[in-house]
């Protein structure tokens, strides 16, 4: 006679060849569940000679179970199940992929919001508006009321200019929003993926993780595709119309990519790349720390290859 | 000999037939020349015979000021008064148009952040995201940082909920620029076309305005064409294609008509528009404050044609 053990939801059983239990105990609740290798291995001890239950015949077992007095309770530890599963499945991830989609959305309302200011405060003073670009540096204008003398623009009430400030007000309110968002998403980071966040800084970091859809996925992507996240549109464009291929896709606003010549960004993007691949292992897979150092590496590999070039130019030609 | 009068910005001039200038009075600034008329009325008393400048030798003149020495004083003069009619061209309707079109970007940005926010606070509490259908009663809920205590939602950190409620302070602190701003266009509504506010309200009366571009219009404007503001797109497509005509567009949010039954709604859009329009007029001709009776009328000859069609439909068939 052979015995096997099976385990469901419900509890651990002890069954012989004529699908009868032999002995039997019940999950008391989800934590008891949790706990089922404990009792696998009880049992394990108690009948040595009991085999797994064979996966092929997992259909014959349904069965034993086909009696009233388990439905509710498989409905209710099932409910329990899932509710355990989704709340483990909330990870840094998920934070990382809402703060970085917040942040897209108040770039985008703090400059709706201050090109309608703009037009607004043009009716009160147009040199101001005209005069100043950065919208952060207008906004303070108009917090201080900035007007000049001989402006072309009409002399408002008070209320009228205070409405105004308000808005301004708001704005300005929006933009500290964004920064602490900011400083929010590099502690999220700095737990989850440091080496990520030290190599690519927490914005272009975040863009990674959101295209790559996590940690994980990202950590498994090959470096070249890594390369390319962001440049989706331009990749199918190469691919079906046979236009140039595209050299970097996200990583093309990294302050390496952009500190390097034109004809030089694509073999940057690669080399950044490259490391921010290994990061991602680092970081998915609990490595060391290293970021920094790779960073530092292709800092230097990137200076001593431009000095390179620039004494290259300078020898006359023969 | 005949003389004539002529003035420009310069100055008033007296004229004779061989086109000498026998008397002038030139302005000393702009404000002197704000006063035109009655340096002209002093010089047809003192030359009771002299005629204006006939028009048509209007270029005949232009030699007279050909002279080096007026040219920097008619660009000194025209700069003034440019900067004067520019100051003047910025009216009440300018503040509503502004004011109406930050309600619509307030309204989308509102309505974006509170998306954003539901779609981050579900990682923590799903069933308060889907029990609450109001944006702002979820944002309060968000605040109070609501979660059942069977919630499927993650147990986060209090830094992680503390970025919510970040977000949820900042959407509550726009709403309340809204409501701000809903009350300063009513007390410019209240300024500049009172009879309007009183019928259409201030929002569909700003909108009106913004759709005719400006009350001088809107009061030029047949009712028939105020009726149909804002349903343009229907109106052309009616034109083109043949399809229905519409019956209203902006009124369509007017509570009168709204409260109407579907096929009463054209009708009372047409009534609205009527006194809307008079309403206008009234507005920018600056009559009397008519618009509380208006709507009264209204009210109650739509109240009486309900209960008329009730008591019909109550006479049993004979």
């Amino acid at each position: 006679m052979t015995k096997t053990i099976f385990t469901n939801i419900l509890g651990c059983f002890v069954i012989d060849d004529n699908k009868g239990i032999i002995e039997q105990k019940l999950f008391a609740d989800y934590a008891a569940y949790s706990q089922r290798e404990d009792v696998e291995k009880a049992f394990r001890a108690k009948h040595p000679k009991a085999l797994p239950f064979p996966e092929e015949n997992f259909p014959t077992i349904l069965a034993l179970f086909a009696d009233q007095r388990y439905f509710s309770l498989f409905h209710e530890r099932n409910i329990e199940l899932t509710k355990a599963a989704l709340k483990a499945a909330v990870s840094d991830d998920d934070f990382i992929f809402q703060t970085i989609s917040t942040l897209k959305d108040l770039d985008k309302i703090c400059n709706m919001l201050a090109k309608r200011l703009r037009e607004w405060y043009d009716l009160y003073a147009p040199e101001v508006v005209r005069g100043i670009e950065s919208h952060a540096q207008f906004v303070a204008a108009v917090l201080e009321r900035q007007k000049s003398a001989d402006s072309f623009g009409a002399d408002l009430a008070e209320t009228d200019v205070a409405e105004m400030q308000e808005l301004a007000r708001k704005i300005q309110g929006l933009s500290a929003l964004q920064e602490q968002q900011e400083a929010y998403l590099e502690s999220v980071m700095k737990k989850h993926c440091p080496n990520l966040l030290a190599v690519a800084g927490a914005k272009i970091g975040a863009q990674l993780l959101d295209h790559a859809k996590g940690l994980k996925r990202l950590a498994l992507l090959p470096a070249s595709t890594i390369q390319l996240l962001g440049a989706e549109k331009a990749l199918f464009r190469h691919m079906t119309t046979g236009s140039r291929s595209p050299k970097y896709g996200l990583l093309y606003q990294h302050p390496l990519v952009q500190k390097a010549r034109p004809s030089e960004r694509g073999k940057v993007a690669r080399m950044l790349a490259d490391k921010l691949s290994l990061c991602a292992r680092l970081d998915f897979f609990k490595g060391g720390l290293h970021g920094k150092e790779y960073l530092q590496e292709l800092e230097k590999k990137l200076a001593a290859n431009t000095l390179q070039k620039q004494k290259k130019k300078r020898v006359p030609k023969p």
